[in-house]
């Protein structure tokens, strides 16, 4: 898809407006018509562009999914032993609140809708099952490289996901008292280091 | 609130009304007037009731919360070292699947309404707030009796609670291949002794 031209500059007029809306109204609250007042758009020139709301979203989802992937990927070609590498992971954190703060209730809400939306759902899972492999994956290389005790890594990829969603949703509501960055760090090096003292 | 007799019959047959309710449709998908169909009530009994959606909501979480209360404080009671307590907390997370599956949902949605509207927030906030002390308390007792490394209770309760919340969404989204009990006690397991392999 060109974001070039003048085609090109209105899809994006109408993106920044749906999560503008989004933002401030939540996926449900923000109806086609609302955005297209933001974007300055025809109803016409909307549903030449996207089939509807949702079509729209999930191109928002994926271009923000597509951030996240290029950083990830980055990081792994640094080729740290894996532990750096899962630390410089959780800094991301840092970057996904800078980044897209302001639309993670979306993707929270839309989360939400696909446990009794079955579009919702395919759309929401199979992006989430590529990055629990991808942890799986990071993993299983730090058991080879011997960084790693040699654990079950679908399981420690759960877990590994389960502390960044955590964090996310506990940032989302808790915004006021915490560097979540921070946490993150400390967060995933108490996972690496373990919390119960040895003798 | 009285549960007994015919005043507190109605009242019950509405708070489960809504529960089904809000499992099927959501909590934005299901109106008062859809609530009073599924109870065979009228809209002024109801309103003699609850005054409104949110108060009967409100009224919901506090019934679950209760039971978790109730739950956990079973454990603290038990006077075992806080490794063992923290596994045996986890293995809720079983328990909280079985009483509450349907519910959580609805659970996951206020918490995103929560993120723009500051009367849900408060509702929100307050029951989050009140774990993360619970559990940074049962850290601290850790930290004293030497079964725990002298790690930030408050950063480590952040991290716990990321935990459960993390595997409790992810086993929201992915109903079909796991045992999410058991992932959250092995997720434990590995917070305790750490990834990393020690020499």
């Amino acid at each position: 898809m060109t974001t070039r031209g003048r085609g090109g500059r209105t899809r994006s007029r109408i993106l920044s407006a749906a999560a503008a809306g989004f933002a401030e109204s939540g996926y449900d609250g923000t109806s086609v018509a609302e955005i297209c007042r933001r974007a300055q758009v025809s109803k016409g020139a909307f549903y030449h562009h996207f089939s509807g709301k949702q079509a729209l979203f999930l191109e928002l989802l994926e271009n923000w999914l597509e951030m996240l992937d290029r950083q990830l990927e980055g990081i792994g070609e640094s080729r740290k032993p894996v532990p750096a590498q899962l630390l410089t992971m959780t800094d991301l954190i840092r970057d996904v609140f800078g980044a897209a703060h302001d639309q993670l209730p979306v993707f929270l809400e839309f989360w939400t809708r696909s446990t009794y939306d079955p579009t919702t759902w395919e759309a929401t899972i199979a992006p989430y099952r590529r990055y629990r492999r991808f942890f799986a994956d990071i993993i299983s290389s730090g058991i080879d490289e011997g960084s790693l005790r040699p654990v079950d890594p679908d399981t420690a990829a759960r877990v590994v996901v389960s502390l960044a969603i955590g964090l996310v949703l506990q940032g989302l509501l808790d915004t006021e008292d915490t560097d979540w960055g921070t946490v993150g760090r400390r967060g995933m090096e108490m996972l690496l280091q373990g919390l119960e003292k040895k003798e």
